[in-house]
C-alpha cells in the first residue's frame, strides 16, 4: 500500500484510482491490503486515490484518510494514476468518468455491466483509439472466470450458444418458490428482508440485469457489438407456484435463462434473449440453485463446458476486479525484465512442502468382513476409539454363512490414527478372519 | 495454411512445427485448416512441418505431403519455426525434443501431462532461461479452460483447495458401475471394447494419469513445484459394486477425486492425493458423470467455483491446444501495431445482426384457464395445428367451479407461429373465458 511503501521497501510501479468504496470497493481494498499468499504482481499495486460520496463515513477497511476524496473528476485526470477501477455502477456519472479517464490514457477495470452493455460501443471505440484496455471480468458472473476464458481459450471455437443463469436474485427466488412451494410475492418479500433483493427489484426480476450481462457475453462469444434494444427480455413475475409444480411433474426446473445463440432457424443470425425457461432436470443448469450462477458455452469443436460459482457478493466480485488489475499489470510489465508475460510464464522455482499422507485429516468409509460373533461392533469401536478415531456410523449390513459385513464411516480423523486403528483391529484375537474389503475417503 | 498462403494472400506471421499427428494432432490441423468464424489471430498461423512416424499412412486431414517428416529433431531445430506443438505424449522422446526446442528459442504448446508433471522443473527452468513460454491448457481437463484461469483470474485468491474429477476413463467406469450395478471387471472390459479405456488400463484405473494432472494444478494453484513422489495415489480397483450400493444408501456417489489442499491439520503444508472418495449427492462434483471432467477451486475471498466439460476427445483437446497457440500469437504480436494484446482488447467494431424474436425457434410451455366444455382440447389443438405448431403434450390438470386448467408443451416451433396460434385461440367463439396464465420457454 502507498502509505506503507517506505516501511516495506517494496517497489510500487502501478498506481490505481478507485471510484467507489461500497461493498465491492471495500472487498478490493481488503485484498490489496493483504497480499501475502496471492498473485505476486499485486505487490506492485498502490491505491493512490479513492473517490467516495462521504469521506467522513466510518469504513470497514483501513485507508489513510488523505486518500479519500469526493472529487472523482480529479482522480480520472490525475497524471500519477495508471489504472481507474470504476465501482460506482449505473450509467452516469460512470460513463463520463470512464470516457474522461480513457481520454487521459488510463486503463479501465469495471464491474459495471449496465454502462458496458449500453455504452460499450462508445467506450471501446475511445479505448481502442487511446490504446488502453477496458477489462470487466466482474461484470458478469461475479467471481466466475468467464470473460477472459471467452476472449482467450474458448475463442478458437465457433460458438453456437451461450446460456446462463446470470442473475442471483431471480435464481434465489425461483429456487425458494420451488423448494417451499411458495408464490412469487411471498418469496420476493423474504428475499428483500434477507438482502438478496433490492427494495426496487425491477432490474433483477424483470430481467434487465441479465439482459445487460448476456449482451456482454454475446458480444465476446460472437465477436460483434449488441444493440441493447435487440434483446428480448422477460422476467420471472409471470412464473407461478402452479407452473413450478407442473414443470416439476413434467421433469423440469424453471430457471431464468439468458441465451445468445446462432442456429439455422434464424439463418445464422444471432438470437439474444432473457426468458424464464423449463430446464430438463438432468441438464447441468437445472441443479444450479440459490444465488449461484452458471454459464454454459457450446462450440465447435469443443462441445459443452460450464462455469459455476458465486455470481455476486463482496469477496467473489472483488476477486474478479483484482484479477483484472493483475492482468493489466502483467500486460504493462511485459516491456520490462525478460519480456515474458508473468501470467503466462512460470514464476516459481521452489518445490512445495508436501505433507506426508499420515498427517492428512479426512473422513473414511471402510467395509469389513468378519465372523458373525457377539461383540464384534464393540471390539472394532474400541480399537477406533483408542486411536482417537471418532465414528459417525457403524452398520452391520449383511450376514451370510456366519460372515458379517460391516460398514464404518468416520468423522474427520488423522490418517495416521486411522491406519493404527486398522492395524490393531487386524490383530484382535477376539475376531476371527477379519478382512478389510475396501477403504475409501469421504469428501 | 502455408500452402494456401499465396492464393489467400493472408499474412502468415507465425510458423508452427507439429510433433505428432494422432487424434489430437488431426483435430488441431482441422481447426487451423478451417479458421472462418474463429479467433482472427489464427489467420496468422501456418503449419510449417509435421513430425510423424509413418509419412505414407492415410490421414483424415488434408496436408501437403511435403510438410510431413519423420525427422522430429530437425523440426525442433528449424530456424523458421516459432512454436513447437508437442502432441506425441509420454516421457521420451517428448522431453528431449521439448528441451532442444527451448534451447533453439521456440515457444512450446503441449498436451503432455506426464512430461510436465515429471520433468516440469527441468523444462520450466530451461524455458525461463531461454525467455520462451511453455503453455499446456490441454494437459488437464481437455477442453475445459482451467490452466489459464488458475494462472490469471483465480491467482489473486489464496487457494485453499483444488478438487477434481480429472480422469474420464475412471469416471466412466464408476458411473457405469453405479448405474448398472455391475462390478469393476465387467465395466472395464466394456469400456475397453468401446474405446473409453486402453488395452493396458493401468495409467487410468490406478490413478497415475490423475496424479500427473493434479501435480500440474497444484503447482499453479499453490505457486510451487510438486515432486511426483510426494503425491498419494490410489486407483479405483478396490471399489466394488457393494461399496457403490452402500455409499448410495448413505447418500453418496463414489468418484475418483484428485485433491490438492492446504489446511491447518497439516500446518498449512500442502496435501496432494488421488483417491476414490464418497461425495455427498448434493455436492456439485457428485453429478459429474460419464467421461466428463470437473474441477472445483476454493479460495479466499472468492468462495467456490467449478469448471465442467469434456475432459478428453479430439475436438475438446484440440480446442485447448489451438487456444494456447492463439495466446502465444497474442503475446508475440504485442510488440507490433498499437501494442495492445489482442486477446485483452476489443477487436470488433461492428454490430451483430440480431434476429427478431418472431423468428426464434424454441419449445414452449403454456398454461390456460378455460371453461370446462367438451371439445376444448380439440379446439385448442386445431388452432395450434393450423399454425404449424406441433404439440408434445396437452394435459388437463385440474377442474374447479367449471374452470379447466390446461398445460400445453410444444415441440420446437417458430415463435411467430406460436403467437399467431395464441391469438386465434383468444378469438375462439367456442371457448368461454379462455385466459393464458403463463407462457414459458423449454430449453
Amino acid at each position: 500500500m502507498a502509505n506503507a511503501e517506505q516501511q516495506s521497501g517494496k517497489t510500487v510501479a502501478f498506481k490505481i484510482g478507485l471510484l467507489g468504496l461500497g461493498t465491492v470497493g471495500t472487498g478490493v481494498v481488503e485484498i490489496l491490503n493483504d497480499c501475502q499468499g496471492r498473485q505476486p504482481l499485486l505487490s506492485q499495486v498502490a491505491i493512490h486515490r479513492v473517490g467516495v460520496r462521504s469521506p467522513d463515513k466510518p469504513r470497514a477497511v483501513s485507508l489513510p484518510p488523505e486518500l479519500l476524496t469526493t472529487d472523482l473528476e480529479a482522480i480520472v485526470r490525475d497524471p500519477a494514476v495508471a489504472i481507474i477501477v470504476e465501482l460506482i455502477g449505473g450509467l452516469e456519472p460512470a460513463r463520463s468518468l470512464i470516457l474522461t479517464a480513457i481520454a487521459n490514457g488510463k486503463h479501465i477495470v469495471t464491474a459495471n455491466k449496465a454502462v458496458i452493455a449500453r455504452h460499450g460501443d462508445e467506450i471501446y471505440s475511445a479505448a481502442n483509439q487511446a490504446g488502453v484496455y477496458v477489462l470487466l471480468e466482474a461484470a458478469v458472473g461475479g467471481g466466475i472466470p468467464i470473460i477472459q476464458p471467452l476472449k482467450q481459450t474458448l475463442s478458437v471455437n465457433r460458438i453456437h450458444r451461450v446460456a446462463g443463469i446470470i442473475n442471483g436474485t431471480t435464481n434465489y427466488i425461483l429456487t425458494e418458490m420451488s423448494q417451499a412451494g411458495a408464490d412469487f410475492d411471498t418469496v420476493l418479500a423474504e428475499a428483500q428482508r434477507l438482502g438478496y433483493a433490492e427494495a426496487d427489484p425491477t432490474a433483477d426480476v424483470d430481467g434487465f440485469d441479465a439482459a445487460d450481462k448476456i449482451a456482454i457475453l454475446a458480444s465476446l462469444a460472437f465477436g460483434g457489438r449488441i444493440r441493447y434494444e435487440d434483446i428480448s427480455c422477460e422476467g420471472i413475475r409471470p412464473v407461478s407456484a402452479a407452473d413450478i409444480r407442473y414443470a416439476a411433474g413434467l421433469g423440469f426446473a424453471i430457471k431464468l435463462l439468458a441465451i445468445a445463440q446462432c442456429d439455422e432457424h434464424t439463418q445464422n443470425r444471432l438470437q439474444v434473449r432473457v426468458q424464464p425457461s423449463l430446464v430438463p432436470k438432468a441438464h447441468p443448469l437445472a441443479s444450479v440453485n440459490g444465488v449461484y450462477n452458471a454459464i454454459l458455452v457450446e462450440g465447435e469443436p469443443l462441445g459443452q463446458v460450464m462455469f459455476y460459482g458465486p455470481g455476486a457478493g463482496k469477496g467473489a466480485t472483488a476477486s474478479a476486479v483484482v484479477a483484472d488489475i493483475a492482468n493489466l499489470i502483467g500486460l504493462l510489465a511485459m516491456s520490462h525484465a525478460d519480456g515474458l508475460h508473468p501470467l503466462y510464464g512460470c514464476g516459481h522455482q521452489h518445490y512445495c512442502d508436501v505433507a506426508p499422507i499420515a498427517e492428512l485429516v479426512t473422513r473414511f468409509y471402510v467395509r469389513f468382513f468378519c465372523g458373525d460373533e457377539s461383540g464384534v461392533i464393540g471390539h472394532i469401536g474400541t480399537c477406533f476409539g483408542q486411536n482417537a478415531v471418532s465414528l459417525e456410523s457403524i452398520v452391520q449390513t449383511d450376514t451370510q454363512d456366519g460372515i458379517a459385513e460391516l460398514v464404518v464411516v468416520t468423522h474427520d480423523v488423522r490418517e495416521g490414527n486411522f491406519r493404527a486403528a486398522l492395524a490393531e483391529i487386524h490383530q484382535l484375537q477376539a475376531l476371527d478372519n477379519i478382512t478389510i474389503q475396501s477403504i475409501l475417503r469421504v469428501l
